[in-house]
């Protein structure tokens, strides 16, 4: 019996990045979890421990590993792009978390490197490409069952946020899903974006703007309405209609139980993020481990870290300048 | 056996004309249709001589009728004030279809008269405000079930359009319908409105713009977006979405049979104005000659005539000079 | 102007009489109420002080005024049939709310009259038929959109009975509507019939059987199961789904505004068949005198509340005796 | 790095086979397939040959491998019995697709062998018990939400049959489904079972009866109605209503993209229970190899492969009588 097995080695043991060790590990068939790093020693210990695997000393030491196939960056925002560099140094496979990096500069220099290696080596963890319910969209959208796309009205509904989120994360941390999700569902690159001003809800928990507008027009000219509500929201809730020549495609809500009771009609919406995508969170990493070990990777690339690196710092540009602000985007390789 | 009659002259005996006509003589109790006048004499023969009563030779004429209680206008939007006016004069009950009149100025004279005669007099025939689904939205906003509400999202689609049409038309007949219920839903008026273009549709029938995206921000900060499709969709198609602090609230579509056959669920949605909102027309004007003949109009007033107008006229201007647009009115009158 | 009026008298003043009489004076166009009779001479004293009409000294006199066209029984079940001979003495127009009589002989003398007269002058107040969203199935169905239909699935729930409900009326004031409305979407008679005992609800409000599961098997074999809760359910909910060979067929629920709040999707139903009926009745009330006015009746006739009456009484042997029990129809006349 | 690995002997290598195969192989963490047997050698060769793993030469061959913990048997209906037993001997943990045997009196010795050696080897494979939306229904039932359940109504509709159908196959091929997950919901046995006629569907492929209409009656009281439609339907469509005193629980429809186009709101059903319910097949077996791991099975066990064949036998008795049977069961041993 042979099978072969994707061997990652994974920076960063938080939240998020617990639950990918335990998804690669009981989830993804075909992938194992050789060695964990975390700034905090304890905290690799104990998940190397549950996990009866390495910690590694350092997020370098890890990368250099030989028995490491792919690295996995779920570390915070700020590192990201730092183990990104080590990592292609030994040209050696990333699913880096978004963002990418923390600025345009830095995704055009890690696409520069992609390009002398000339090869995809990064993917960049947008989770709602394999959400079922987008693919679908996708695939409705391109097999003309809507004809052209026009108009996208969607919305971004959180309950909570931690302590310490900022008026900029609704953009960097919330709305980047749609600036993502947008262009892939449409295929298209943004020309002008827009941030306005709404009403603010009296459920913000702290001192940042809530709910914003978020506006995009692509270069065909399809307008695009982003509601991001950062929390009190009545769930998770996320909305995407796309509005066609001949017709309009709307995201279902999971199916859930359907009840009557009490006289009304009722089901149940999700709470978390993590229940809301948790198949495109699975489904995420089995195509990433596949094509890994195919050696031709097809998910979000350092193109799409890079584009929703620039249209983010558009967006909060817009925040402050109360104007729609263009977006200019360099030449896209070849590779992507 | 004594049963209070409300007396109905009506001006202009075209589609709409005909179609209250019927309502107010065979759907509404405790109406009747007296006279009827029409610019095209042999019209307003035709549709007296299947009701058996009179064609007045001018609306002058059947204004002056004291058989006759009030008059409702249904004739080419450009002759609506002069009606208004003439009735003004003799004091009587005015039902008047959208817009009021051409320009706000005049929609100012007639709440003047109004006033000087200490009454409305005066109801504008903005017919959602009396559809079942709208009313339950207001009722569910007024008692505070979705807390303070901070965004609508709208849509208005059409399947297709009169020949003559025009850009304009988009906002003067069709979004103008989102001007007002928008207004009415959330009680307030707007600071400023803007109009978007929006890559355009393949089945748009003639040379005007399709889509456009309308914008309005409210006093108090709230954002409204209104898809406004003239042409070529799927369907006469009308939603909206209320997001408040705590909740949302959908329009639904009419209640239609569910059916499931050839692998789909589906229902039917339907294709014209005319059917969608058919009840709420003929609740319009059950409550119209009921508020009448206690002499308390309480539907659409002038005032929201007078609102509709400059609100249109403002969007016009936004579209030719690709700018957001302030709106500016005057003092409301006590009697509104 | 000449308009033609139907003049009704009325037979029974208590809730549902009263809802009828403020319908055909306010809402139906081209009806009057002239006069009514109630056996608590007080209460029709008090309805005739309230609309300015008559009240009559017996039914037999109300029935008997020559300015009356047609008679509304809405008394008791038991004086149904006797208003309803002496109606036809007169060879008055008669609109009978359900059942026409308490036996089925009784439905068979009448019939023998109207084949004697030569029409149909009775009309049964069987409003589901008048119910848009049954009109819809049955128009599906006869335009052949699932097939040829094989089975209906349907539920009868209430939230509460009045005192002196008895197991009984769960067949004769409840299921009837699914007696009625079944063999009219089907049209079709019944073969076979069963009453089947349930588990019981805590729920049931007096010492009658509730739930009951009825089944109906027509002659050409379709099987139809009716869950019949008298009283303790969420809502009043009418539930009915046709199974075809291609496809099925759902009562939609009423057109509610959709709530997205504290976690969960959500609409309201109904809690009273008064509700959730509402345009049946007026539609019903609308058609009967346009029919009588043209006389032509179309609606449920006395063939339609004999079957009906046949049919309860062997529902009500089958729950005594434990079987299924066959259905024997005398032959039906051409004017039915 | 060690990793518990569930070593897995597959004996059927059909339809059913190689989708678990690939499941068990590529799906499903932890668990890898060691060998296979087919009946036909070259399929197993075949098979084994893709995932370069070994063909055992019979059936009792790969039972009796020592590197292999488990057997999963998806032969045909038939041998089923037979493997069981043979697996049995060895005290190796079984996984049998339904049905568990052709016999009650089979399955009852197996219980025997189960309790001699004092604990649960087999699981049976229902796999709708790992289907989200049942799972949800069962938690909401057992919280309470509906109170006591009292009816459910049931439907099980198939587009189409492979050759070599027959009429019984409705109850133990594809009802055997309901029979088992509504014991499972209510956590009831029943009483009495019933297969009525109904008028059939010009849609069927063969000489089957089609539909049929199943009833089953639980000890409680509860009456239970499946129709069973083996083929000709819109689509593989599965129903289920729990009634309960306070409410009720519908199944959910799969979420599919909603769209709006050509006048109608849709969304797609599924064509296949392989698409259906892929899911719960993915959360049977991950479940199944971890309870395997821990030595401690908790999924649908031989007492469950018993009643259904006890249940399916008095069906096709039922159908054959044309009178309700009673169900008469065995004691439960403790470890079930």
């Amino acid at each position: 019996m042979t099978k072969k097995i994707l061997r990652v080695g994974v920076i960063g043991c938080g939240a998020i990045g617990k639950e990918h060790i335990e998804r690669l590990t009981n989830v993804v068939a075909n992938t194992v979890v050789v060695a964990v790093y975390d700034y905090f020693e304890e905290v690799a210990q104990s998940v190397a421990a549950k996990y009866q695997i390495e910690a590694a000393p350092s997020g370098e030491a890890l990368i250099a590993r030989e028995d490491i196939d792919a690295i996995l960056i779920t570390s915070t925002d700020d590192t990201h792009a730092g183990y990104v560099f080590e990592a292609l140094k030994f040209k050696k496979y990333i699913f880096c978390e978004k963002p990418l990096a923390l600025t345009a500069e830095e995704c055009q220099e890690m696409m520069a490197k992609e390009v002398q290696i000339g090869k995809r080596l990064i993917q960049v963890g947008f989770n709602r490409r394999f959400d079922i319910g987008y693919r679908e969209m996708k695939q409705a959208i391109q097999a003309g069952e809507i004809g052209e796309p026009l108009l996208i009205h969607s919305a971004h509904r959180n309950i909570s946020q931690a302590a310490g989120f900022k008026t900029d994360y609704a953009i960097t941390r919330v709305a980047i899903h749609e600036i993502d999700i947008t262009r892939w569902l449409l295929d298209e690159e943004y020309e002008e974006v827009q941030v306005l001003t709404v009403k603010q809800s009296r459920k913000t928990s702290g001192d940042w703007l809530n709910p914003q507008l978020v506006m995009f027009k692509t270069r065909s000219g399809q307008r695009i309405d982003v509601e991001v509500q950062t929390d009190g929201a009545y769930a998770y809730d996320i909305q995407c209609q796309v509005v066609g020549e001949d017709g309009t495609l709307n995201l279902p809500d999971p199916a859930r139980v359907l009840k009557r009771a009490s006289g009304h009609y009722t089901y149940g919406l999700t709470d978390h993020w993590a229940k809301r995508f948790i198949d495109s969170y699975d489904t995420e990493f089995k195509e990433w481990a596949a094509s890994v070990l195919k050696e031709k990777l097809v998910g979000p690339s350092a193109w799409d870290g890079y584009v929703s690196c620039v249209v983010a710092d558009r967006l909060i540009q817009s925040r402050i300048s109360g104007e729609a602000e263009k977006i200019e985007l360099i030449e896209k390789a070849d590779i992507y």
